[in-house]
C-alpha cells in the first residue's frame, strides 16, 4: 500500500511511469516524503538524533545516485514509449535536484488545493449557519486558482526537517495561503492597484463585483485564523497560539498591510500626487513588510510546528529573510523583463505606477547581483540542517530564477 | 487607595461628587466592580459558591437602598451645588438601576477607548517593524471614535459574573471592538453601502481615501486576532484559542461577513437589480449572521473567559441570541423613525436601499411587540445568575429602548 502510494506519487509528480524496483521505490518514498522515522526504522539509520540520521540518509542517496531516480526513473530503452524524450543524465545532478524540488512544490500545491477545496466546501462545519453561496464562490475563486503555493511549500518542507506530521504543516500552509490570496484580492481592487488580471484570469472584482471581492477578502483573512485555531493544525493550543500570533504580526499593521500602505505612499498617492523618492533602506523596509513578512512567517511556522530550538529558529529566520528579499527582487525584475503570457498578468505596471523597487533604486545589473548574494545567504543559513535541507536550498534558487 | 479609586470612579461615572461615608463608598466599590472575592472576604458574605454570595450581596444592597447611592449620592442639601438638579428618589428603583447601567457602560467605554489607544500606539510592540503613520492614523480614526462599546460591555459584565479579572475581559472586548469597527469601515465603502457619515463624523474613506480605508479595515481585523492571541487576554493558551476560534466563526463566512453578503443580495445587487423578497425566516438568518453573531460572541466570550459550565454557556447563548435580535430590530426601527442628529448617520437609508429588515416584513407595531418579547427572553435567560446579572438585564432593556 505505501509502495503503491509512492508509485502513484512518482507518476503524478514526474509525469512518468515508475518502472523501477521495489527497493528503489521505497527509497524514493523516503526521499519524497522525508519520513525520517520510517527511514530510521526500516533502513536502520542511526536513530538519534533523527536529523543527523536523515542527513546521513540523504547523503547516502545522493552518493548512490538514487536521488536522480525520483525525477528520472532509469527505464530500460523499450520499457516505456516516453523514454526517448527523456533528457540525458550527463551532469544532471543539479538539474535533477531542481526538478525534484519542482516535483515536491507541485505535490504540495496539489495537496493545498485539495485541502482548501475541502475546507471551503458548501456545507458549514459543525452545524454552523449556512455559508452564502456567492460569497463562498468568490472565496473559492480567489483561493483555488492554481497558484504556485510556494509559501505552503516552505511550511511543509521546513516542518519536515523536524519530522512534523505533514497534515499539520498543510493546515498551516492552507491558512497562510488564505492570507496571501485575500491580500491579492484586496490589492487588485480599483481603489488599490486596479488590476484586471491575476494568474491569467480575471481578478475577483472583475469575475464578481467590487463588494463581493471586498467581502471575499475579509472572509479569507478571517478563515485563515479559523483554520489555524483548529486542533488539526497542532494538538497543543500553545503551539497554535504561537502560530496565530506570528501570522497576525506578519499580516498586519507592522507587516503585510503596513507594507501595502507604504507601497501606495511610494506611488505618491497621499502627498502631492507624485511618486516619493524611496532610498534603498526605505525600499528594503517596505518590501520586508509587504512581501517579506509572509514568506518569513512561512519559514518560522515550520520551526514553531516542530518546536525548534533557538539556534534553529534563528537559522530559519535568516533563510526566510533572504528568501523574502530574493522573492521580491525577482518579482521586480520580472515586472520589467518578464513574459506577460507566462506571468499571467500585465508587465511594466510597477514602473508606470511609480512603485518603489530595489531594481529601480539599484538598476537591473546590481539587483541581479544582489539576488545571487541573497540565494547564497539563504543556502548558508541552512547549514545547520545539513543535506536534509537540500530541497529548501533548491527553493531559494527557484525563487531567484523563476519565470512566473 | 481603593477607596480613593472608588470615589474617583463614582465621580467620573455619575458626574457627581461622592459625598458619602467611607462604608458606603466601600460598598459602592464592590457594587461597581462586582468584586465578589473581596466582598466575601471583607464583608463576610458566604464564601461558597461565590456567585450565590454575590447575588445575596446585591440583594442586600438593593434592600438596604444602597444601590441607589451609585447613581444618586445622598447629599445634604447644602453639600454640593448640583444637588438641586438631582431627580427625586420616589419610585426610582428601576430608573436608578438603568442609570447605574449607563454608568457602567460609560465606564467600560472609557476603559476600552484607553486600551485601544494604548494598543494602537505609534511605537511598534516588541521591537517589530515600524507602523506606517497614515495607516495607524486611519486605524485609530476608525476605532477611537467614541462608540458606545456595547459589545465590550457585554464581555466585561458577563466575565464579571464569573469573577474574571477585568483586565482580561477588556482585552477581549478591545479585540471584539476592532472587528466591529473594521466591519463598519468596509461596510461604509462606496462599493458597499456608500455612507459618508458614521457616528456624526466622516466615514474612514471620506476622512482618508478608499485605499487607506480598505487597508485600515484589513489591519483592524488582523489586529483583533493579534490582541486575542496575547497572554494578557488569558494566561491559558487553550482559553485564548477557544476565544479566537469563536471570534473567527462569528466574524467570517458563516457569521458577520456572510450576513453582509446576504444583506447586499437582499438589495438585489446580484440578481436583476431589484430587491429580493426575503421572508421572516430569511431575514432572521441574515440578521443573526450580520449583527447577531458578534453580539452572541460578546456574550459567550465572557463565559469562555470564566470557563463557565455547559448550562451557564447555554444561558449566555440564549441571552446573546435574544439581545442580538433585539439590537437589530431596534436598529431598523431607528432607521425609519430615529433622529439623524442623535444617531450620527442618515436615516431612511435601509428602506431606500431595499434592505431586508424584520420591520419591513412585520411592520413597525409587530416589530415593537417582538422587541418586548425578546427583552423578556433575554431577562429570563439570565435567571440562573440571579440578581448578580441585573446590569445585563438593564443592558437588554437599553438595547431595545436606545435612541442612538
Amino acid at each position: 500500500m505505501p509502495l503503491a502510494y509512492a508509485a502513484e506519487g512518482i507518476a503524478r509528480m514526474t509525469g512518468r511511469e515508475p518502472f523501477v524496483t521495489k527497493d528503489r521505490l521505497r527509497i524514493a518514498q523516503y526521499r519524497m516524503f522525508f519520513n525520517a522515522a520510517k527511514a530510521e526504522r526500516e533502513l536502520g539509520f542511526r536513530a538519534r538524533p533523527y536529523r543527523e540520521g536523515l542527513a546521513d540518509a540523504i547523503e547516502w542517496f545522493y552518493k548512490a545516485g538514487l536521488l536522480q531516480m525520483v525525477a528520472e526513473p532509469r527505464l530500460g530503452p523499450a520499457a516505456h514509449p516516453r523514454t526517448a524524450r527523456m533528457p540525458s543524465k550527463a551532469g544532471a545532478t543539479m538539474t535533477v535536484s531542481g526538478e525534484a524540488f519542482l516535483s515536491q512544490l507541485t505535490a504540495v500545491a496539489a495537496e493545498i488545493e485539495s485541502l482548501i477545496d475541502r475546507l471551503l466546501a458548501a456545507p458549514a462545519i459543525e452545524g454552523k449557519r449556512a455559508r452564502p453561496q456567492r460569497l463562498l464562490d468568490a472565496m473559492r475563486y480567489a483561493s483555488l486558482n492554481g497558484g504556485k503555493r510556494f509559501r505552503p511549500f516552505l511550511v511543509v518542507a521546513i516542518a519536515a526537517l523536524f519530522d512534523v506530521p505533514r497534515k499539520r504543516a498543510l493546515m498551516v500552509g492552507a491558512a497562510l495561503e488564505c492570507v496571501h490570496c485575500y491580500s491579492l484580492v484586496h490589492d487588485d481592487l480599483p481603489a488599490m492597484d486596479d488590476d484586471d488580471l491575476r494568474r491569467g484570469h480575471p481578478t475577483a472584482h472583475k469575475a464578481f463585483d467590487e463588494a463581493t471581492a471586498i467581502l471575499a477578502g475579509d472572509g479569507l483573512l478571517t478563515f485563515a485564523f479559523d483554520i489555524l485555531a483548529r486542533p488539526d493544525a497542532h494538538p497543543d493550543p500553545a503551539v497554535r497560539i504561537e502560530l496565530l500570533l506570528a501570522l497576525a504580526r506578519a499580516s498586519g499593521l507592522g507587516g503585510m498591510v503596513g507594507g501595502q500602505m507604504l507601497d501606495l505612499a511610494a506611488e505618491g498617492r497621499f502627498a502631492d500626487g507624485r511618486p516619493q523618492a524611496f532610498d534603498e533602506a526605505a525600499v528594503t523596509t517596505l518590501q520586508a513588510m509587504k512581501t517579506g513578512a509572509l514568506l518569513r512567517f512561512a519559514c518560522i511556522a515550520g520551526g514553531i510546528l516542530g518546536q525548534a530550538i533557538g539556534a534553529e529558529r534563528e537559522a530559519l529566520e535568516r533563510y526566510g529573510s533572504a528568501v523574502g528579499q530574493a522573492f521580491q527582487i525577482a518579482d521586480d525584475l520580472l515586472d520589467i523583463q518578464g513574459d506577460s503570457t507566462i506571468l499571467g498578468k500585465a508587465i511594466g505596471k510597477d514602473a508606470k505606477a511609480g512603485k518603489a523597487t530595489l531594481v529601480g533604486v539599484l538598476g537591473s545589473e546590481q539587483a541581479k547581483a544582489r539576488l545571487k548574494t541573497l540565494v547564497a545567504e539563504a543556502v548558508a543559513a541552512l547549514a545547520p540542517f545539513g543535506a536534509a535541507a537540500w530541497v529548501l536550498m533548491e527553493g531559494a534558487k527557484f525563487v531567484a530564477e523563476r519565470k512566473a
